[in-house]
Order: C-alpha cells, then sequence, then structure tokens
C-alpha cells in the first residue's frame, strides 16, 4: 500500500529566500536558544529543568524532579530538530554535544530500559499506574521519534538502542497477552514514532506494538477509568465536559467519526492511525482515517490550517464552530495535521493532504515563530483586539505577542523540529517517481528503486509562481518527475528544457513521465493571482466576510498598517488588488493593496450606543494586507484574517 | 434635592393585561412556589436549606447551616415580594404566614441583635471577619429593604424592629470611631437599604452608616486586603484579574470612572450612592453617579438593558465589548440597573434614566422569567445556538431553556420582588407633580402636599401607545401631571378632555400644570411604529446588524418561527414592517413580519469549508420577529436579537 517514502534528509539541501532562512534561524538561533532554556539559562523564562531533570535520574546531581511530567519530551524534540539540522549542516561542535546529551539520557536508563525522568526520580513503584495524565508513553514516543532521526541523520545506533531498550521495556509489560497492562497512551505519538522505528529496523514488533496502542484505545472495559477507580476517582480530564473524548478515547478508535478532544493528541493519534492501517494494510483503519480528516478539514479547520477551536482542552468542539477571536490553534495542532496530512498523502498520492499540509504550513505553522527565531505563540488567531486579551476572560488565553519560552513549552521546539526535516515535506520518492509536493528551493536526491537522482530546485515561492527544477545527476533515467499542482492554482504552465508539456494529473499531481537527461530543465508557472475567498455559511463567525489569500498564503489587515477598529473595515470585492513586493518589510514579503472602504466611526458620538438604523456611510481606505504569518513581528495591535465585505 | 418620590403602595392596583398578569403571576404562582422551595419542598430541585438554617438558628431545629453564605437573603427577598403583593392583594392567610416567618426571624435573633444564621449555627466568634467573601452586610440590607416593605405595606413594625436591631449592632461595631471595624459590605445593598430606613424613620444614624460605607469602600489599606493578610492570603477575587475591583474596591467611590467588577454589586452600590449623595446633598458624590451612570449605560449597556458582559465574575469589561452569545447579563443585575435607575430620575426629574429603566424592565428583567412564572433565566443572552451552549465551554453558563430553581437562587426572588413593586417604577410624586414614567394600567394615588388625589389609567401597553388617565378624586386642584416622553416616540399627542393640548416639556417630560377638576381625562397617544435600530459601530458584535424595536419592547428571531441557521437571514432595511395582533400567542403579543432574505444554505456543499468568493445568493425569507422577553416558551432552538442587513 505506502511505497511512497520522504526523501533521504542527508545531504538534502534547502537553499530558497523563504524556507532557507527559516531553516538557518532554527540552526543558529532556535536550537542554541532552547538549549540555554533547556538549561535553565534563559533570564526571565520559566526554567524548563529539563536537563536538570535527567542529571539528577542519572545520579549526577541532587535534586526532585521538576517541571510538567512531559518535561522529558523537550529534550528529545529538541535532539530531533539537532538531527535534522546536522542532516543538512554538519556541526562537530553541536554533534559532540548531542553525543554528550545522548550519553546523558543513556546514564538515566534503568537496567530494564524504563527512562522516564519524572518516576526514575518520584519512586519506580509508581510508573504506569497513571497513563491517563502522566506522559511516560508520550515521552517514549518522542524518545523514538528524535533516536530514529538522529540515526538516519548521523549513522550512529547509540541513541536508538536506548530508544529501543525503553521499547523493550514497555512491550514486555504491555499488550493483548494474559498478566500484560490493557493501556495506551495518555498522550499519543508513540504510535507513529514505533511505525518508524520498524521501518527503520524492520522488526515487526514495534509495529505490533503501535498496532495494539490503536486498537486498544477507548475499548471497554476503559483502561483510564480504570486507572481512575484505583485511585478513587471518577471523571475523566478536568472533571468536565470533555471527559475520555479529551484522549480520543470515548470510543474505539475504528468507531470515532469526529475529530474529537485535545486537537495536539487527535492529529498525533491520527498519524499514527494512518502508518498503522498504510504497514498493516488495514482497509478499516485506513477508512477511520478518510472519515476523520474529512471532519476535521472541511467542518473544523480554519483556513490558516489552525485547528482546534477551544482553550477549554485545546480541543475541538463541534462542526462549523470556528470562532476567530477565542480559538485555541495550537501551533503544535498545526504541525500535526501536517505530520498526518504528509501521511495520507503518502498512503494515497492525493494532492488533496498536500494541499492542507502547505496550508497549515505557511499560515499556522509558522505564524507559530516571530521572524527573528525568538519568540513563539502558543495559540494563533485570526482576529485580535488587544484589549480583549487583557480584559476578557475569554480571550486571556490569546497574546498579542508572541512569547520568550513557556514553561510547557510544547511548540517551540516542535516548531524547530518540522522546519530543520522541511525538505522530507516538500519532497517525496517512490520506486519509479519524484514528488515535489511544496515548491522548495534547493538540491535533494531521490532514490528511485536504489538509484540515485539528484535536483536542484530554484524558485522564489511563495511570493512568485515560477519554480525551475534541474536534473543535476541521474543514476535512473526513466522515472516520473510529479509536481503537486496547489488547488488554489486555476491555471499553470510547464516546459520542459523550453519547450510546454502536457504531462498527466492524476488526483492533483501533473506527472511529467519520460526518459530524462542530466541537465534537463523543468520550468513550472503557477498562475498565482490575489483571490477572494468565503466561508461556507454554516461557519456562524465568518458570515459576510472574505480573506485576501494568494498563492498559499493567507492575508490579514493589521493596524500597524490600517489603523484600528478593523471591524469598520470593508472589503470590495469589485475592487483590485495590488501586490507590491517589499524587501525591507518584516524580512521580505509581498504586501496586497486594495481600495476599501471603512465606516466613518467619527460620524458616532462614542456615547450614544444605539439609534435609528442609517445606511452606513463610507468613506474611502485604502487596506494594506500583509501575510498572516508575519503578523505583530512590529508595534502590536489589532490583527484581522477575515474582512467584512461591501 | 430630592423631592420626588415613589408613590405609596398600598392601594395602588395594577390591572392592565400586561403587568397585571405578572402581578397576578407573581401573587398566586411566584410567591407560593418560592415558600415551597425556601422549605425544600420542590421535588428534583437544588434544595434551598434556607427555613431549615433559621429554625437551627432559633434553637427550633438541629442541624448545621447549608447553601450558600448568603441564604438568609433568599427569604427576605421572597418577604418583600410578600409586602409588596399584601399591598395590593390583601391576603390574611398569606400575612399570618409571613408574621410567623417574621417570628422565626425574631427568634433567631441574637441579644446583641446580630443575625445571620452562619454565623449563628457555624460559630458567631468568627463573625465579621470575612465581609469580602461572607455575605453578613448584604443579608443585613435585604433585611432592612423587606422589613420596611412590611411596614409600608402592612404598618406592622415587628419586622423593622428585628431589623434595627441587627442595624444598631452593626453599627456598634462598624464605624469611624476608634476601635471601629473599618469594613463594609462585600456584596452591596446595604448601603440603599439603610437610606430607605432613614427615610420611614427620619433616624439620621443609619443615614450617617449608609455614608460611611459608601466613603469607606476602596480606601486604603484596603480593608479587604487587611482581611485576607489575617488569613495569611492575598489575592482578590478568585486570584484572578479582577481582584479587588470585582467588590467595587480598588478605588474609593469618589474616584472611580467606569462601571466595574460584578455587575450585580456594582448597580446595587450605584443605588445606594444615589441615596447618600440625594439625602446628604452631596454633588461630588452625584457627579460620580453620573459619570458611572454614563460609561454603564453608553458603553456597557446591552440594547436588552442586560448589562456585565463577562461570566466570569458576572462581570463588566471594557467599553463597548457587548458579545451576544457568551454575555452574562444577570436577571438580578437588569433590576439593580432599574433600581440604580429611579434613584437618578427622582433626583433629576430627567426621563433619560427612565428611558433605561423601561428598556430593561420590559426587555433584560422579565426575559428572567418563563411566561407561566415557573422557570427563571439568570443568564439573558441576546444570541443562542443551543448546540455552543452544550459544547463550548465559553457558552456552558448560556441556557435554552429557563430552569427551574438555582442553588444560588438570587434571581427568581429579585424578579418577585421589582414585580410586585412595579407601581413605585410606574408612577411617583413630589408636593406639586404626579410623574407618570412607565404607562402602566390600573389605579392609584398620589400625595402631593399631604393631599391625595386619585387617578385611574386605562392602557393597552406595550401593544398600543394609547393611554389614558382620569383624575377620579381630587383633594388639591392645581398640580402638574408630568407625562414621560420616551425617547424611541417621535410623534405623541396628547388632548384633556378631548382637546389637544401642549403643555411644558423638560427633560423628557411633559408638564400638564393646570387646575384640574374630577373626571378630568388625559389621553395620551405615543406613536409607535417599528423601528430598525443599529449600534455604534465602535460595539464590534453588532456591526452590519440591526435590531427590530417597537416601543420599549426589543425584538428577536427565534428557530421556532423562522427554522435555524439564523447567521444566514438578512434584514431589509427598505422593506416594510406588519405588526400583527397574536392574542393566543406567547399570553397574546404583537408579533412583527417583514420581507428578509437569507442566503441559501443548500447551494454550499456542507463539506466544502472555503472557496472563491461570490456575491451572496439570497432568496426571500419571510421573517417573524416576537418579543425579546417571550422567547424559549415553545420549542428551544436558535434565536437572535441582532440580525444582520443587508
Ligand atoms: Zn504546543
Ligand atoms: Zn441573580
Amino acid at each position: 500500500m505506502n511505497n511512497v517514502r520522504p526523501i533521504d534528509l542527508t545531504g538534502a539541501r534547502v537553499s530558497d529566500k523563504f524556507w532557507g532562512e527559516y531553516m538557518e534561524l532554527v540552526r543558529s538561533q532556535v536550537i542554541p536558544y532552547q538549549w540555554e532554556a533547556l538549561n535553565d539559562r534563559i533570564e526571565g523564562a520559566t526554567p524548563s529543568h529539563c536537563i536538570h531533570n535527567f542529571r539528577v535520574a542519572a545520579g549526577l546531581e541532587e535534586g526532585g524532579f521538576q517541571g510538567f511530567v512531559f518535561q522529558d519530551s523537550d529534550l528529545y524534540k529538541w535532539l530531533e530538530a539537532v538531527a535534522w539540522s546536522l542532516a543538512w549542516h554538519p556541526d562537530a561542535k553541536l554533534e559532540v554535544l548531542a553525543d554528550e546529551t545522548i550519553d546523558l539520557i543513556g546514564a538515566a536508563q534503568q537496567p530494564d530500559g524504563y527512562l522516564d525522568t519524572k518516576y526514575i526520580i518520584d519512586g519506580l513503584e509508581n510508573r504506569f499506574t497513571d497513563l491517563m495524565n502522566n506522559h511516560e508513553l508520550y515521552c517514549l514516543g518522542h524518545m523514538i521519534e528524535a533516536a530514529v532521526a538522529y540515526y538516519k541523520a548521523t549513522g550512529k545506533r547509540r541513541f536508538m538502542d536506548i530508544a529501543i531498550g525503553y521499547v523493550d521495556c514497555v512491550d514486555s509489560l504491555f499488550g493483548p497477552e494474559e498478566g500484560k497492562l490493557k493501556g495506551y497512551p495518555g498522550h499519543e505519538v508513540a504510535e507513529m514514532a514505533l511505525v518508524g522505528l520498524y521501518k527503520v529496523t524492520g522488526e515487526e514488533r514495534f509495529l505490533k506494538l503501535a498496532k495494539y496502542f490503536v486498537d486498544q484505545r477507548g475499548q471497554s472495559p476503559l483502561y483510564f477509568e480504570e486507572e481512575l477507580k484505583k485511585r478513587g476517582r471518577q471523571n475523566g480530564w478536568n472533571g468536565g465536559t470533555l471527559g475520555f473524548q479529551y484522549y480520543q478515547a470515548a470510543l474505539p478508535v475504528r468507531e470515532q467519526t469526529e475529530a474529537q478532544g485535545h486537537s495536539v493528541r487527535a492529529v498525533y493519534l491520527y498519524s499514527g492511525i494512518a502508518d498503522v492501517a498504510a504497514q498493516t494494510e488495514d482497509a478499516q483503519l485506513f477508512e477511520t482515517c478518510e472519515r476523520l480528516w474529512n471532519n476535521l478539514v472541511n467542518r473544523r479547520m480554519y483556513i490558516t490550517g489552525a485547528i482546534g477551536s477551544s482553550a477549554y482542552g485545546e480541543a475541538f468542539t463541534f462542526d462549523y464552530d470556528l470562532p476567530n477571536d477565542t480559538v485555541y490553534g495550537e501551533t503544535c495542532a498545526a504541525i500535526g495535521l501536517c505530520f498526518f496530512a504528509r501521511r495520507m498523502f503518502e498512503n494515497t498520492k492525493d494532492a488533496k493532504y498536500m494541499d492542507v499540509l502547505e496550508r497549515a504550513l505557511y499560515n499556522g505553522v509558522i505564524s507559530g515563530m516571530s521572524l527573528d527565531g525568538r519568540k513563539f505563540f502558543y495559540v494563533n488567531p485570526l482576529e485580535v483586539l488587544p484589549e480583549a486579551c487583557e480584559k476578557d476572560q475569554n480571550k486571556r488565553h490569546v497574546k498579542y505577542e508572541r512569547q520568550k519560552w513557556f514553561g510547557c513549552a510544547c511548540c517551540p521546539p516542535n516548531v524547530a523540529r518540522i522546519l530543520s526535516s522541511l525538505g522530507a515535506y516538500a519532497y517525496q520518492e517512490s520506486d519509479d517517481t519524484v514528488f515535489m509536493s511544496l515548491f522548495v528551493g534547493g538540491t535533494f536526491s531521490a532514490c528511485l528503486g536504489g538509484m540515485h537522482n539528484r535536483f536542484s530546485v530554484t524558485t522564489d515561492y511563495p511570493w512568485d509562481g515560477t519554480v525551475k527544477v534541474k536534473a543535476e545527476s541521474l543514476e535512473r533515467a526513466e522515472f516520473s518527475y510529479a509536481i503537486r499542482i496547489p488547488a488554489w492554482c486555476a491555471d499553470y504552465q510547464v516546459k520542459i528544457n523550453g519547450e510546454a508539456v502536457e504531462g498527466t494529473v492524476d488526483r492533483g499531481y501533473l506527472y511529467l513521465n519520460r526518459t530524462w537527461s542530466e541537465g534537463d530543465e523543468i520550468e513550472l508557472t503557477l498562475n498565482m493571482p490575489v483571490e477572494l475567498i468565503a466561508a461556507n455559511p454554516r461557519i456562524r463567525e465568518d458570515i459576510g466576510k472574505a480573506v485576501v489569500m494568494r498563492g498559499p498564503l493567507v492575508y490579514c489587515l493589521e493596524e500597524a498598517d490600517n489603523g484600528g477598529q478593523l471591524q469598520t473595515v470593508r472589503l470590495d470585492p469589485r475592487a483590485g488588488f495590488e501586490v507590491i513586493r517589499k524587501p525591507e518589510l518584516l524580512g521580505g514579503v509581498n504586501v496586497i493593496k486594495t481600495a476599501g472602504k471603512a465606516i466613518d466611526i467619527n460620524a458616532w458620538d462614542p456615547d450614544t450606543p444605539y439609534r435609528r438604523y442609517e445606511a452606513p456611510v463610507y468613506k474611502e481606505r485604502e487596506l494594506t494586507f500583509i501575510p498572516y504569518y508575519s503578523w505583530t513581528n512590529r508595534t502590536p495591535g489589532e490583527m484581522t484574517v477575515w474582512v467584512h465585505t461591501l
């Protein structure tokens, strides 16, 4: 079923202006900064305690366990980002630091393989007694992810052996066999991680354990409920209305029909299901993925790719409930949606999944990091009034400026690991096809049935729709070069060596199948007009409004360019748009201008709340849109993605 | 300064269809039902424990204190409603029950006058140690209010003497003198109650204590903070962002400029300030009232008269922040706004206050009770999607059906006491003027310099704008009959004995000043067209929308008449309105119909969230509006007050 896989990241190099700068930022700023954070050396930031905990667990330092129960995972996510960074940018000093850190992790490992610093420090007798709330299996998952990445990037097995040690410990305790625990992760990630470990090692027991975690989830009697009973308690998450839905455990996975509960957990689970479905060729499980995908993407996703509309439980609510100002839209959830999307594409070769991935990546994911790589959003709102964030409890979770670091620091290292592995999202390979799913400039090799073809890609995407691909070296001449034609693109041209070609389009990919020669050049031109987008009228919050998009980018109005009181602004759907390149603005963006209107607020006395209706009087107002991801990198103020139309 | 006062309610009789039925409902349904509730005899309802607590405090029953710390106040509010009911409808059996209940209260009173069942039962050594959270002075206030009402209605002093005993106890412990406590109520009401007691007894010490409570509030060192320190704690309310603002105690009263904190507390305080300002002729204090009034009414009040836009703290947030779907809008807060408004009118003779009172009373107050008098709203939303109330934590406080009874039962008895004293809100007197502030049919007497004039009023208001007033008997012939001309009314006519007259208008009241004869008849005709009302564009939630009003009534769209998906509906400001009398509907209402439009939701695939903008396609849709107060008395469903306009 699954014969599509990401390209090998060692030797792949992203070097375009857009993503090249992001990857360099992660390498040169984010990774060193996060290392300082993990070591509690950032002044004014909540300490992480992460390295401290490992040192205590390893017997190198005195002290208690500190920080969140899932604190170990921050180090693993950092190591994963380091691994992917080393893959494209060898750095001996950083690799030594990583190796030493892996040694530290190894030093904390228990004789039976167990490795969670919280229980090593606080008492191993309580391990695996609160899978629902504590994150031992979540940390296991991130450890595997990092270890596999480190192995792929450096060829070193040490970290993977540590991880396999912990997996073996878990495998000996959990499973369908009598006497084993019938539990599964309270926060998913181990499922997809185990499949990744299976793929790299070929050892079936890892896949079997992943499948067990997927299939056991939500079965009766409910494991989490049994755990609670042992502690004399009853309710699910927070004693509230979400209950076990919060954990995607209210129903067995195969019976689930709606994206529910904590949104990061949800998309991590769905990624794991997609992986297990592919490796076990389980059609029912794959249908489950499609059903959940459709509900999530068609009825519960913001136009930015943000998901999770409620701060309560950082969770999904119900179909079409997508408030722009009280949204959660956690950065990690958009990242998790990318995980899920890439896997669904790999299972189907359908571009619709990559369309969503591109939407999330260019909007809801990178909105989570400031342009200097030093500040991060947890919550990615589509509409902000700073005063409301201060004074309205329903919006207190929404920040109008990115924050330095978080006590619960899941998002920043997640951004680092997805951006430093970007090539895997852009380019995939099968035995006879190279897939260009995202338009990312640089060089990469695809392995087609054991033969390596190398390509270079030149583009100024997303500012421009021209993408040039050159076959630099070819071990295999006959193959398909498949190009995703984005759903947003109504009109495109392809030339090979200057001559127009047609190709074959299948589920959104244009397949160029021929005998290639070294030096062959593909020139793709995606027509990229400014588009006005409307929302389904079932989405109450967006009614009467529109969004400006160009290519994959969602645009927004910010107070810095347009003044405040953005609710009074009106887009004129009949007015044209002007795209202006601004190399000096916000790291270099295209802004979009249009002749709009605005209600003259000064025509209404501030102390008259209500009066007889009169048709509104509008004044001309030039509107300046900037890419959503770049908002609040200047003076903070109001922002809105959805704008009222005339 | 204050020479306007409400009419004497004994002998006043409201008998029109609208309010007469409400008062009869309170008398025949609400008062008996609430008595059962106070005695824990309502099946399926949270027990009140109120009578139980009094019986335990009086030594008549064993047991502990149960229920909220302010549970005593429910009995006082019930007794106040009983008093006002007895004033217009003598009922020997009910009066015996009230007298016995007053004896029970007296039996619980301590030798020094103290009377709060919580501390009598749980330990008097802790009394007055937590004014901030516990409600001893709040219960005192409601006791006084009820006792004064009972004295006015029945002439019996027993209850007032009990109340004065408790006041004397408090007066001996609180005040500016050395050695006395420098505290004040954590929940205001005693301030206005004490002024009422002063007015009826003439005893200055009650006024002085009220003034002390007003002036001491928010002074440094902050009393509540000192209390907290003694318990080793720090934060104000709920440890959250509201802090001491929640209690209107973050600043001294005279320095306050914005309506802040818990909205019921706020308007109860402001009513007390207005009373103290009037009785002490304190111009600075009166300016404080005007400032707070202006902020509250011009920038923080819903069109229904609901106040308190946030469920968090049941509180005000910031200027123009008036979300329709997450609103709190507690019934008690709208009632408290009526208290404040009536006092401001009495201090100024300015109709603008009574305009707000009428708005709140006909909309946000009576929306709190079902048409059968058996179910109540705490929260009065202006927009409801039932699914959101179930699944969105931000709207969990919003109910789409009124509830039977509440554990914290402040609202139902508050509705009962304001409705049963309605005459005092409708008619006021001064030494030479009768004020008709609300258009309520029935008979009443005004006392003008000791002489009693009796009038009868006939009207079908609010369904019709004609009001006929007849001078039934006159002890004094020369006086002014002052009629409020509502701000909503652009066009009216007045006749006396069939002949058109002009009169003099001063601050919204039309003064008819002449020598009257018995049998003289005034005929007022208020032109009452359907009006479309818009909100200040600074109110973000209402932009692009309008409200249908007729006379004092705010109308709404309900799913029962219009189907769901109300966000797709469009009002056409150019379409006419049809007013249709429906005697059988919702207790007899006028519905309003208009030719509107609606987006054809079926033209958009439910699984396509976003697509290229196209001008919306509308279908014709007849819209049927019902009075807001009457919503959800049929099959529950969606409801909206603000409707998008074309
Ligand atoms: Zn996160
Ligand atoms: Zn209430």
